[in-house]
């Protein structure tokens, strides 16, 4: 790697980010006449979709990150670098990361998203966001956590509060959630707790008049009734005041008292720092220009979740497909402006929207057709498999999911042990903290 | 469960560890007339002797982690806590745990072993033990993260440190370690990083003078050549006086630089306090009787390795099979003890023994006839997969072996996040902690 970098001839491209749009756009890099180093924080790519099937102890964490060197065996023009990046400057054309500083000719930011709290006291420190594989695992250990806990408590009040569980959010994500949990509880969960069976309970909570506001109200509508079949409490026009150690107080001034708040309510870009800093913007993201590239830097292209693209004067929504084309897409105006052909325009193509509820429900809109139920379910499940990186991985998951709705059991149930940091770049003595007791109740 | 345990007419059966010997010991105990309680730290009973593929990227934490609970639904009589004993006192006939206290009539101790260090200088604290399954996911993550590190490092010494991986041990376990190390080097990895191809270098130290000396000297000999020929250095009769942070100092002053000192050498029973305590043991092991009660308690029992029972003069050698075999029959003792019937004595039926090295080698010896090669490694995995607890992992374990062997691959590359702990025990105040920045090199 230092080699090639050291040969300054070749054109220097860095990613920064290897989601959906930067893992993608260094894939369509390979071979192209340049140099590229792809970094990220992790060795291993995420599919956010399923991450919710993850913390409800559905797949196992590895089905859903990809080990980035795998697909990039092939391609010898580009590099991956595990690290972190702490700033972009954009003057002196570096990327600082722990790893050091790499200098780039041209730049994809690719950061993504994380969530937003919209100021609501506590939220930061008492929710649990599901943004990151380390989010999935630590949401399931806490759920199976509170029911091993629960399973031996003897004041009905602390029960009744172990076994709440808060979703915030009526979009997709915290629909898919309150699904799940819902299926756990009342399948695998039920049968490993007989004494507990039925005690669990489930609030989602709303801030707007519906669910699933990006699909039609008749969906929202139904979305709604399938998960009240499903035993969940749908509290819609419902506002978050504030959250604490051990409950949630309601605008309205209501307490629920509760061990665990799932927060899907707000996302804003994961914006790294960056010198000279960017004006502020709607959710933190950059602004881009059709091309891509960032208003104010030509040589910086900005895609998926970090990048303010409009579309017929409306943001994207923020779904996978955006991501990977606008990764195809940089790659080719990249390849374009290496060899100073003109740039062109990005436009979006949307193929339709599908999201899932769990319980054999699921909607959908494609083609502008609207439809809700077991074929939007099971349209979900397949597109996604079909996505899913990796062949082993996609015989795993559905051999998962075979198991899980026709026997209606879980079987990643393990709360696994915590892992303590080893930082091997602050020297092997760090070693001493590596071996911490094993986790207890 | 708190009911049930006032219910003091029934006799109360506490089974302290759900390794081998005490899950098999509770599973025996099914439908017997008295109630039982199940204590481990972990909601999940692991397969130890799979552990070396976590630790090699070759399989999932989760597949060798079967959950606690669904072996045990069916079972009425028989209530599981996940808890740590904090300790055990004789004469009140209680079993402190950090959720409280439980008193028991029977108590069974099946609390296995740990890795003993012989008083050397630096092992607890720089050495990777593998014995649990935080120990082979942080030995897996070290290993990744090393490569990681290594590829972009210009110092070539610190690059040979960060690419020596030194086994200490030469019985099984070492043994296993080293081949499947050499396979995820040669195979995978060597992939994953082409600049590093051919750097890596294994060292396998014992301080006997041969290999697997619970085989035949012939075997020994077989093992010593089969893992030569994969490319590991062996050093028979050598001694480690040292570990330090960046290096291991041998018995003869020679100093080996490295990042990675894997501790399979020696192991003592993992004790809980006592109250009154024991004498002290060889390796600290609870003497047992022939019926494998305490020497010391009637009403008490040691099963598995935590148990120092030996049979024609010599102790047993701390494999599943001998855990399973007691765990079987410790219910067979404690349902003759309820009945006040009289107790029977333990004799260990020895189907024989395997150990796999790898590299499609393994050794074995059965009805006293010993064998190595192919055969007895094909053998080593099949039994290995027919003991695995759960249809599901048994699929996608054989699964995963014929992707590992037919591609030379391994799929569980991911350097998994750090779950930082949530103790709700500790009041929900402690979710302060929980999310933690992720990890970065």
């Amino acid at each position: 790697m230092t080699q090639k970098h050291n040969q300054r001839q070749r054109q220097q491209i860095v990613i920064v980010g290897a989601g959906f749009g930067g893992f993608q756009a260094a894939q369509s890099m390979a071979n192209a006449d340049a140099d590229v180093l792809l970094i990220d924080r992790n060795n291993y790519s995420t599919f956010v979709p399923l991450l919710y099937q993850v913390a409800t102890a559905q797949l196992e964490p590895s089905l859903v990150a990809y080990p980035i060197r795998t697909k990039l065996r092939g391609m010898r023009n580009i590099q991956f670098l595990q690290s972190q990046v702490e700033l972009v400057d954009f003057d002196k054309q570096l990327v600082k990361t722990t790893a050091g500083p790499f200098a780039y000719d041209y730049l994809v930011l690719a950061t993504g998203t994380q969530s937003s709290y919209h100021s609501i006291p506590g939220a930061p420190e008492y929710t649990f966001p599901l943004k990151t594989l380390t989010d999935a695992i630590a949401l399931r250990n806490h759920i199976l956590r509170c029911f091993e806990k629960a399973s031996r408590m003897t004041d009905p009040h602390e029960q009744q509060r172990l076994l709440t569980f808060l979703i915030v959010g009526g979009g997709a994500t915290g629909v898919e959630v309150a699904g799940a949990l819902a299926e756990l509880m009342r399948g695998a969960l039920q049968r490993d707790f007989i004494d507990l069976a039925g005690e669990g309970r489930l609030v989602l909570i709303q801030s707007g008049s519906g669910l699933l506001q990006e699909f039609s109200q008749r969906l929202g509508n139904y979305t709604h009734r399938h998960l009240e079949a499903m035993g969940i409490k749908v509290c819609l026009n419902t506002r978050i005041a504030q959250v604490e150690a051990t409950r949630v107080i309601l605008a309205d001034g209501e307490a629920i008292a509760t061990a665990t708040v799932i927060w899907a309510a707000g996302l804003e870009a994961t914006r790294p720092d960056l010198a000279p800093s960017l004006p502020p913007s709607p959710k933190r993201k950059l602004l881009v220009r059709d091309t891509l590239q960032l208003v104010d830097y030509a040589n910086v292209y900005a895609i998926g979740d970090v990048a303010a693209f409009a579309q017929d004067h409306q943001s994207l929504s923020g779904v996978a497909p955006e991501a990977l084309q606008q990764g195809v897409f940089v790659a080719r105006n990249l390849r374009r402006q290496l060899r100073n052909q003109p740039l062109q325009s990005f436009a979006y193509w949307n193929k339709g929207r599908l999201a899932i509820i769990g319980g054999y429900g699921g909607v959908g809109r494609i083609l502008g057709i609207n439809f809700g139920g077991i074929l939007a379910w099971a349209l979900w499940l397949a597109v996604h498999v079909v996505y899913l990186p990796g062949y082993r991985s996609r015989l795993l998951v559905l051999l998962t999911w075979l198991q899980n709705y026709v026997l209606g059991d879980r079987a990643s149930r393990q709360i696994l042990p915590a892992i303590a940091q080893l930082n091997i770049d602050k020297e092997l003595s760090a070693l001493s903290v590596r071996s911490n007791p094993d986790d207890y109740l």
